[in-house]
């Protein structure tokens, strides 16, 4: 069949992407390692183009499309601008449907890349309506944000540069999870490549839908969100589901309080801008300790788009 | 005469204090390069040890005392955890006065790196009396913050490095001014490998004693600075002074909205933490935009530490 991800077209994703975007770097820190107990290797995908990983999935779905002169999509985060770029490398145009609450940071970030705007209310339902709306004027073409073969094999591209990267080979990896792009192409790099390696999946206990289905074996289908991290107030997506059952080996939960404590860790010791999304996986280590003593661990830092007048300190 | 640092000393400083700092990234931003009309290359300080370039100062002074088992200082900022720093490196005791206002976050710092504090009121006098009485109490050797030749020589060394990693040859590099450490070095520096290269200090408006003392020959000895960049709140140092007049091309200030527009330019676009002080030269560069229209520009982003508590945005 064809409609699952493997690892070969993850590496055919990384051969076709790699002209435009980043090869992010990977950092450490003993200071950081004395504090968590472990030693850490960050994928700083912060760095990004974009400021995310979402760069990567975008690039990856737009490089393939033939005959189409519009994408469009609907997000209130990243994906949008990543689709942007993506649309403007290729010479395509973009439209992107935002719920008119959105942040000016993020809709400037569309903008900045040439992307359209075109605003709804802010519930999925009008999300939705407004971007078949868009759909039927414009005979755009929908890419959506996580629930696709080709973006998830995009994402699980960082995986893969990380394992080059580091030359010890990790105990284990965390990535956070929100529609589940990245935790799922990182799982089938991970597992490609190296099947002992343990991927863990991290959320917060306020969006903890993946983590809820994970454990019962049936995907959850309705929630209500209520976390900082905002790249994560999403449910995750029906192609990831399966892949995330399939390939990853746990699923953690943290508090809220955490992922701001991590966070600023994070801002303080690496002297680098994560978002709080960026901070769970680190979260997770801080109040799942004992699982991680001594091991060498990977951290994918998801993205650094944070808005400066809303920080959590 | 012996009194006067010189290119050599700056080679040597490298030479010495190479194992125990870091030699830190060069970064630049397409988007930032657009934003502000210039080509910049920022010197990342920000990831020096300590946070701050102040490290490569003290480890410099430090590596070459004998017969000395206690270092001292008065600082309320990022000499005092430097000076800890080296003190640690050599094997040293390290006494930092600081006053009883500092934050948290800067004595936090100090004792991270085995420093031991003494506490005094927040007056110059107040600080110099209770040095007094440690070295006297004792027998500390003390190590200035910026007034001294071999701190002078350390700080020169984040230039070399710069003009190696910097592949085109710079127009002008621009650097913040407070106690004069960082300019003084940058310039003896620059100018003694590339004598055409335009060195330019900035300075907060609200703290423009370098820059009044450089216009009129003779340096400034009295202020009540008032500037957000609390790195800059100093007068300059009598040697740092003598080579700034020497050796600098041009004085530039700013005003404190430009500092914090800046300050989130460089946040939000290179994704990194610097301190206030470090988007000074940036703000000179918005401020005075005619002046670098389509040159290759150097900046050095002095430190990255601040307190998340306090952030001005």
């Amino acid at each position: 069949m064809n409609d699952i991800v493997t690892l070969a077209d993850i590496y055919a994703a990384q051969a076709r992407i790699q002209r435009w975007v980043h090869r992010t770097p990977v950092l450490t820190s003993a200071l950081l390692n004395k504090a968590l107990g472990c030693e850490l290797h960050f994928k700083c995908e912060n760095f990004q183009k974009v400021g995310a990983f979402k760069a990567r999935g975008a690039i990856n779905a737009v490089a393939q499309l033939t005959g189409v002169d519009t994408v469009a999509t609907h997000s209130s985060g990243n994906h949008g601008a990543a689709l942007a770029y993506a649309a403007q490398v290729f010479g395509l145009k973009a439209i992107v449907v935002m719920p008119d609450n959105a942040p000016a940071v993020k809709q400037a970030a569309v903008a900045a890349y040439g992307g359209q705007i075109v605003t709804c209310r802010p519930t999925l339902a009008d999300r939705e309506a407004a971007l078949v709306q868009v759909v039927e004027d414009t005979g755009a073409h929908f890419v959506p944000p996580y629930d696709h073969n080709q973006i998830i094999a995009g994402q699980g591209t960082a995986m893969l540069e990380l394992l080059m990267q580091v030359a010890q080979p990790l105990s284990a990896v965390l990535v956070p999870v929100g529609g589940g792009g990245l935790l799922a192409g990182t799982a089938v790099a991970a597992k490609g490549c190296r099947p002992e390696l343990q991927v863990i999946g991290t959320e917060p206990a306020g969006a903890d839908d993946a983590t809820v289905g994970f454990n019962r074996g049936q995907r959850v289908t309705q929630a209500t969100p209520n976390t900082v991290a905002d790249g994560l107030r999403t449910l995750v997506g029906v192609r990831n589901f399966d892949l995330i059952c399939a390939n990853v080996d746990a699923m953690l939960t943290v508090t809220e309080p955490a992922i701001v404590e991590a966070m600023a860790l994070l801002w303080t010791r690496l002297k680098i801008i994560v978002e709080p999304s960026s901070a769970v996986p680190v979260a997770a280590i801080m109040e799942h300790a004992e699982g991680f003593k001594g091991q060498r661990v990977g951290v994918i830092l998801s993205g650094g788009n944070v808005d400066l007048a809303q920080l959590p300190f």
